[in-house]
């Protein structure tokens, strides 16, 4: 009888995406593979998983996923442990909030300097920058994902929306079959994935639809099926569509010639009844990822002598309700 | 012994300004004249000043106004009068918003049309041409004032901030006397009050300091002080009072060569600590006085061929905040 092969995964900030993605990876069982997945979470989803498990709730079944470990931080991990043990992870799922990320990869940097591959599950430009400053650009797989999710309460997910799973090297190319294992044991738990080449150009795609919708919903507070119902709004989202194009094109990016404003009214009216994830912050009073929409945008602008006026305004508006939370 | 002369004043929709002025217009106690100051406004207001009189709290007393009649609308106010009675108001005082303005023309026809003078105390810009379609222009009276009160409590108002009163004919000039009277009625009631000769010019200021300050507190609900804070924030506001300015110049109306932007920012100092009406409407689910501000300016302007997109941007979003009520 041939000995199972034991896949290590880790996911680092496990919120709602991140235990959706890990918790249909920990769901796929194979005579193959033993998986060992690890969440790192707040206390009371980790609490909540360590006792009953973790339960993920789609359109069709409600899943009850065991055998995930939670731990809400790395010395809580060493302790259980206990020393002796030698590990490694072969993927570490980073899925933090994109505000969250720095401090991640300093918190977890002697789990995420021995996996062998680090993997980025979150949305905004500039992610993957950020984490190629401190690893290796070969280690780092983007995920783009348009699935929606939710924590409904500890231990407690809904996949409130199906979409795509695209995943691709950022940079460098690294190793195909760690990617391509990866593609196909999300596949296999649920999420149908498909590797691509130009996974820049996805999280362009990606980051161009949440600029024109996420800050216009939290600013009105409107869901996204009235967004587009209104011509002044749909202008405005035309607008920082544009601008941002115009930015990712000075920067080199190479993307289709594809209509995003487009792409981005068919997204919201896919959409209609969700409050986007920028809004929910906004109602949460919890800060956003405006900086790594839009802000990013004029950020990227200003280096390159590029006019951003509506980025930079909406942005001035979003930092504006974030301050007001105080 | 010489009899008293009877002054008539009506408030129609006597809320928080409107139960200011009215208060303080019946606070004064002469023995040359006697004033009937009579308040058309919300029923539990008028039921509680109709029990207990009106109170105006101001930073140095607390006043206690018996006298004031008042009425929820002209059918109880017809009803006590017993239909023998002949009266004429001699001002109509009207401090609706701007949006019940129209509705109030016409619902208060009957005793608007015989009141010897029309007073508009409201902000926003367009409210004089409204009452000119349907009265004589020579009777309209306008009032700009930067006091603030809020209704505390039915019945109870706070005189929030001191300001100041300028009074006069937006157009043909009407009886000067019948002026003058009303300036110095209010400056001994306790509101120091000057007539002068280009009210227009003060209707435009004030709309320039608001149509800067209320919708930018609206949308990021900061305080006064908070926004001028902001520089990017500060960039937006001089925007707006660049595109209203250019407006009213188009327009032609004569300002004198000042710096409105330095002006808003000295009045968001002066009230560092207010949350500006816009924001206390968005806050409380009403409407806003949006379309009398930045969105007159758009109209103005659309009809001009000149572009506002500053303001017009703004306009959209807030108007989208009224839409996230329903």
């Amino acid at each position: 009888m041939a000995c199972k092969k034991k896949i290590r995964i880790g996911i680092i900030g496990a919120g709602s995406i991140g235990s959706l993605f890990g918790g249909y990876l920990a769901y796929y069982k194979t005579e193959d593979f033993d998986q060992e997945i690890i969440f790192f979470s707040r206390k009371s989803h980790c609490d909540a998983i360590n006792e009953r498990g973790l339960i993920i709730q789609n359109k069709k079944n409600t899943l009850h996923i065991s055998g995930i470990k939670a731990y809400e931080n790395l010395s809580k991990f060493y302790e259980k442990l206990g020393g002796a043990y030698e590990f490694n992870f072969d993927y570490i799922i980073i899925s933090t909030k994109s505000i969250d990320l720095e401090n991640a990869l300093k918190e977890y940097k002697e789990i995420i300097e021995k996996s062998t591959c680090i993997v980025i599950l979150q949305n905004g430009i500039g992610n993957e920058e950020l984490v190629a400053k401190y690893y290796k650009k070969e280690k780092i797989i983007r995920i783009i994902t348009s699935h929606g999710a939710l924590l409904k309460e500890p231990g407690k997910i809904l996949h409130t929306g199906d979409g795509f799973v695209e995943i691709g090297f950022p940079f460098k190319n690294g190793s195909k079959s760690k990617l391509e294992f990866l593609c196909s044991f999300l596949s296999l738990g649920g999420l149908k994935t498909n590797v691509v080449e130009n996974i820049e150009e996805l999280i362009w795609e990606k980051a161009f639809v949440n600029i024109a919708i996420n800050p216009l919903g939290a600013l009105t507070r409107l869901d996204n099926g009235e967004l587009i119902k209104n011509t002044n709004i749909l202008k405005i989202m035309e607008l920082l569509i544009e601008e941002s194009v115009s930015v990712s094109q000075r920067l080199g990016i190479k993307l289709p010639n594809k209509n995003y404003f487009k792409l981005a009214k068919d997204v919201a009216y896919r959409t209609k009844e969700n409050k986007n994830s920028m809004l929910q912050d906004i109602l949460r009073s919890n800060p956003t990822e405006i900086d790594y929409l839009n802000g990013k945008i004029v950020e990227i602008a200003s280096t390159l002598g590029l006019a951003t006026p509506i980025n930079k305004f909406i942005t001035t508006l979003i930092k504006g309700l974030e301050k007001s939370y105080l």
